[in-house]
């Protein structure tokens, strides 16, 4: 098999794997449980808060709170922030659905919604907002899952928090956290992040708040969590999710450099076979190639790949059911000709060099099988 | 090791754990994914979905939602349940507090909330209620998880729907799923259960739906599990989830009735130790042991059975962080003077005689070390 779709999901990194398998043996006590084996486990979820706080921003100046998924952590913060009738939200229409349909249902209830304009060059054009003080919540994302677009949120955030000092920052780290060198800086409120995306497992992400940042729970009850996550803890999850990130993050700048490397090998060897691909989106994270194969369904290609065992996608898994114009990529300026014929390969740390050699041969014998339905 | 606190959480079912392992490893592809990795998984998520429909009613007349905790599944229902201002809800005060803290939230946004009124037998008190129409939500619980008790929620969800018709009626089924046999009947318009309760692993639970029911969903985003409940699907923990339960169910009669002698051997054995020793609550679910140690504090008892090992415990897990009076207890009617006096030990079919006898034997030391501190 050869699976190039980790945008969507990764497999689990062996080392977590092992970890894990001993960690649902061992650690299974409830950690709100007071007697020794409940405040062990206590003690050690909120040492790996505490880490992953660190990892994000490099200071301490935060929470980190285990949730259940990236979308509840995105959840969370959208219904959480207080907004008042005629306040204002920017968000990006070609973010993951875990933003833009809280955002539309938001708009149901007189919230005005504003999608961010960029410039041609990434930049941000400037709203000229009549009134910056209702512009109460701005949701950023450091990589785009469809394109790959890498945002330097940072910036973006500094910018808002200039123009809009109300606005409460929100990233969505999830397809970035990890992947690659970036320090959040103290203009950003919160920010998502999940563990199947980086060899952890499913069912477990994270929601990183920075102190002082004004945010109403979700789910609520046994006061878990520093009473913003009720939920028994799920510590094997919490610990695999721990040691997926700190493996990635020890290993960072050669995976870059690697990915990078069969990000390049793979893109260079689909420009041989079909030199009329084009890969609209520049200024990309290394893990996810977007491209797009003129005159021929994306779905025909990925069925055949599917019978060869290569697994690659051409939406996000959660957009995977959208018929017709896909709002994702109008959003990302894919002309509507190109809707079919959008593919998405998305690369991890753990893809070989021959699997990439693989692919592009296996890739150029689909092509030749089906280029003669090219009109 | 002695751990007798299974109502705060379960060790995992060895052959839930294996079976996990392998799906952690192999079942990893996102179940979103079009590509035949996701489609297959998606194909045996919606199987094991109707299972728990019939599991739990005996027909397939509902859906059931994964989610990652009874906490999220309870929450789902309070807060997706449409009421208006001046709506009633009809509630146990003696509940998880994943469902009295949103129903006291809900009385801020003047929603009356009422407790449920039991006669000493157990049934209920009429409320002689004026608006019968104004009741939108009744909250039941199959048993309580502090005092073991037991209610027969088809009868009193007969009761509510006959009085209040407009009324949605929710059960909390975490402490009783498949633990013995009990199935539930159409009056009954929602149930949450859990995972971790019966030998599977922490973060996935469920909520059933009947069909018609009318709850918004919590958590919105990429239109997983029929636009119910968005998020990746963690399958492996869904897979597990359905093994336990499934286990636990082909096994019910002999578990029940393993786990009720267990249940007399350790109530005997400690009334004989201590002859003051009090159980108040009767009709209880087997599985929980709940009593009253006049005199002595159980953070001493319990202090003393952990240094040998032993794990048991005083109240709830998601209640241990009550200071003084404890609004569980005196919601049961445990008079205020024996709030720091109430142990609770609860079992697993996986509990095994030889550890009852050991544990009643540690015991008996533990109470002769201490109960020269009587006064």
């Amino acid at each position: 098999m050869l699976y190039l779709d980790h945008a969507a999901t990764t497999m689990m990194n062996p080392l977590v794997l092992n970890d894990l398998i001993k960690s649902l043996e061992i650690d299974f006590a409830n950690p709100a449980s007071t007697h020794k084996l409940g405040r062990d486990l206590k003690v050690s979820i909120d040492k790996m808060r505490e880490d992953f706080v660190t990892w994000l921003t490099g200071k301490k100046n935060g929470n980190f709170y285990f949730t259940s998924s990236a979308t509840e952590s995105n959840n969370t913060v959208i219904f959480g922030v207080e907004l008042k009738e005629n306040d204002e939200i920017i968000y990006f229409e070609s973010d993951h659905k875990s933003i833009t349909l809280p955002v539309e249902k938001m708009a149901l209830k007189k919230i005005k919604v504003i999608s961010h304009q960029l410039k041609a060059d990434g930049s941000l054009n400037d709203f000229c907002h009549a009134d910056p003080e209702k512009i109460k919540l701005v949701i950023l994302s450091l990589v785009n899952n469809q394109s790959g677009n890498l945002y330097d949120v940072n910036e973006m955030a500094a910018y808002y928090k200039r123009h809009y000092p109300k606005a409460h920052i929100h990233v969505d780290a999830v397809q970035g956290f990890a992947k690659f060198q970036y320090q959040f800086n103290d203009d950003i409120d919160s920010i998502a992040i999940t563990a199947h995306k980086i060899g952890g497992p499913k069912g477990i992400a994270g929601l990183y708040l920075k102190k002082g940042a004004k945010v109403r729970p979700l789910l609520i009850g046994g006061g878990q969590q520093d009473d913003f996550r009720a939920s028994t803890e799920a510590y094997p999850l919490m610990k695999a999710f721990h040691l997926a990130s700190k493996l990635m993050i020890e290993n960072l700048e050669e995976n870059s450099k690697h990915v990078t490397y069969l990000n390049t090998l793979i893109s260079d060897g689909i420009k041989r076979i079909i030199p009329e691909a084009e890969f609209p989106f520049k200024n990309t994270s290394p893990y996810i190639i977007c491209l797009i194969v003129p005159k021929i369904s994306s779905d025909i290609l990925l069925r055949h790949l599917e019978v060869k065992d290569v697994y690659i996608s051409s939406t996000s898994a959660c957009s995977s059911k959208i018929k017709g114009t896909n709002p994702t990529f109008k959003a990302l300026n894919i002309p509507e000709k190109f809707h079919k014929n959008v593919l998405r390969i998305s690369l991890s740390p753990s893809t070989t060099d021959i699997e990439a050699l693989q692919f592009i041969e296996i890739f150029g014998n689909v092509w030749n099988e089906i280029k003669y339905l090219i009109k």
